[in-house]
């Protein structure tokens, strides 16, 4: 490659030249070499606003307790008075507590080297990407599905592409498969709970998609390997009764790995701990591709303070699924004029959130609510909206003002 | 592509097919797509060994004082109170705070929208190499320097090429200059002071290779872009005095950046803040890249808890730095037996660790010492042993076990 250089005559090596006028470069002159897919990108986010009621970004509504904040402030103290030191760069504590956790709220007990954790399930699927996807690989998820999720793929220079889940948000098994085998992924990501849709796969499409995905020979990976499926259970813990959860499949399939996070059901968002379970083989190619030490001492702390608090956390997980049961029922009944008199359609749930349409001009919905100081999510499929679960009296607020707005 | 799917019997689409015998698939028969670059690679760290003086990864040896530790404490409680939320995605008021102590360090005065930070400097690099390396592209550093960049840029699929120091460790403009025409690199690391050398670059080399990158037209990058200058300045607060910090020519440079960590200076290597100056323009390219709220709310009250205390923890740098210009004075004092009676060299440092050699066997020292419960590094080109400043007492225990094991 033969570039030009020194062009500029101040910068040509001639004798004696001066430095003593130090040049400097207009930001508006220089260019920086920003990668095309990257040109004129926003930073990825939902909009932050001042609004009473914020039931956009799927937050757990409830603050930590006084007991839990306690506890979170002194084991931070115990981590602080040693944090001239790095962190344990393999947080097998923090692994054994998650560990411990999973197998109480699903029966499924796995060891602490197959469980992995990050600063947020995004890190987590970074993490994932960074091990099996990458430049000459695909990474398939099935939509309407988490908006992140091409990001993830973005970020790692990963293929993304889509399969199309049906009219109702559920994913058919034959589908699944013809698309596995029509894309030859590396990496299949399927949310269940899903989102935005709210809904959560059925285990015989999990399964179909595991065995797929062990048939499938990965484009770009070497001959004989497997796809990686990984199922994202962020919402897991909000699954109705009788919904099962990917973990108890875990056993039978090597290359499934079941993300959760500490965000939703812990009420943590703040202290970003995402997390996974997986065979020890698939986790250990994780620790190659993580930052060293990525997981800070208060992180590891906050963490697992919260975690001695799992029971009262979990008893504030019951009520809002009541209330998300209640609302699904709600918006059921509504016939808004806005639709002419006909029912609303509102997809079923398993998360802590609701989607529900169809509007003609749900953009005016959305600004109605935000009007009336509720701030909810104008994402999903056109024509319809999510909004989170909060507290009852949040409830009532989206209620009154969706009453006013669409008149139902 | 014609992937076979479905080969096996119970896979197969029967008439009348039962589901009732899941299939478990054994570990050891299934291959994961790991990608080709990380294969039989070992995840990076420090043996993390249980020694009464560990003098091995530049850990500052202070332990945060009784009132950084409550500061801290009352910070994080105040922040777990709403973990329940997202934290602020664009931490302004900790970038703030950053860009105010930058200011009172180096007399460089910032806006905080030209601050970034991240979890520890590795992902604050991580984001460089996203944002301006990657598929097609090439990163260049100087070696013999920090064994980190090359795992950044095999994480981002950017390529990796060194140009080389001199053998005093000094870095010659017009090879740095010729370096960067002949590699056309998007990305230029150049850590100083350098790790493992301990070595710092002159303003005349930094500002030849800004001029060079200014120059050149990174491969793989559009016609018309430059390439961007990363000094990384992890130890910048321990340079003697007269040496300068490259944030002196950020305002002629909007390709370069500056980044720093608490983890030396603050004595927060638990804590994982990393940030860096740069450009407006450049920053807001990170931000296209950063996971959204990478930075978890207790991360933020830490950082900013500990800023509270920057003149403290600053004082700590003082006498690390004395007792690491002691260190030097005395190694360069030694002839040790191991060496026929030749002195010791020993790198100038600008950091908070010096390296010293060159040891026909230097493991055979590093072992000894360690059997002596002082664990150092083995790093560097052959012969070399890097040791970090501890404290007074510390240090003493290195020296003497140094004076047993090589003979001094």
């Amino acid at each position: 490659m033969t570039t030009p250089l020194l062009e500029s005559p101040d910068d040509a090596p001639q004798a004696g030249a001066s430095t003593s006028q130090p040049r400097t470069h207009a930001a508006a002159q220089v260019h920086l070499p920003v990668r095309s897919e990257h040109a004129g990108i926003e930073p990825y986010g939902a909009p932050q606003l001042d609004v009473p009621v914020l039931l956009n970004v799927n937050e757990n509504p409830y603050a930590p307790s006084a007991e839990v904040v306690a506890t979170i402030a002194a084991d931070v103290a115990t981590a602080a008075a040693t944090l001239n030191r790095y962190p344990d760069r393999d947080f097998l504590g923090l692994r054994q507590d998650l560990a411990d956790y999973l197998a109480g709220e699903s029966g499924v007990r796995v060891a602490p080297e197959q469980v992995w954790a990050a600063n947020g399930s995004n890190e987590v699927m970074l993490h994932l990407l960074q091990a099996f996807g990458g430049p000459g690989r695909t990474a398939l998820s099935f939509a309407p599905t988490y908006s992140m999720y091409p990001e993830y793929a973005r970020d790692t220079s990963t293929a993304w592409v889509t399969g199309r889940r049906a009219e109702d948000f559920t994913l058919d098994p034959e589908a699944a498969r013809a698309a596995i085998v029509a894309h030859a992924p590396s990496v299949i990501l399927l949310a269940s709970p899903n989102n935005p849709t709210g809904t959560a796969l059925t285990r015989e499409v999990v399964e179909a998609v595991c065995e797929a995905a062990l048939a499938v020979t990965p484009h770009g990976a070497e001959p004989g390997t497997s796809a990686v499926v990984v199922v994202d259970e962020a919402y897991g813990e909000f699954r109705r009764a009788g919904v099962p959860s990917a973990l108890e499949l875990l056993e039978r399939y090597p290359n499934l790995a079941v993300s959760r996070t500490m965000s939703k059901a812990f009420a943590l968002a703040g202290a970003r701990v995402g997390y996974l379970a997986a065979s020890t083989t698939l986790v250990d190619a994780l620790r190659v591709v993580r930052l060293p030490y990525h997981l800070s001492a208060a992180t590891q702390a906050v963490a697992r303070a919260a975690l001695k608090h799992s029971s009262s956390l979990l008893a504030q997980v019951d009520a809002l699924r009541a209330e998300r049961d209640a609302t699904v029922t709600w918006l059921r009944a509504q016939r808004p004029a806005a639709l002419g008199g006909a029912a609303l359609q509102v997809a079923d749930s398993d998360a802590n959130f609701v989607l529900f349409g169809t509007f003609p001009d749900r953009h005016a919905v959305w600004q109605g609510l935000l009007d009336r100081g509720v701030l909810i999510r104008e994402t999903g499929p056109e024509g319809w909206l999510r909004v989170s679960i909060g507290t009852p009296q949040e409830m009532t607020a989206f209620k009154d003002a969706l009453v006013e707005v669409a008149g139902l």
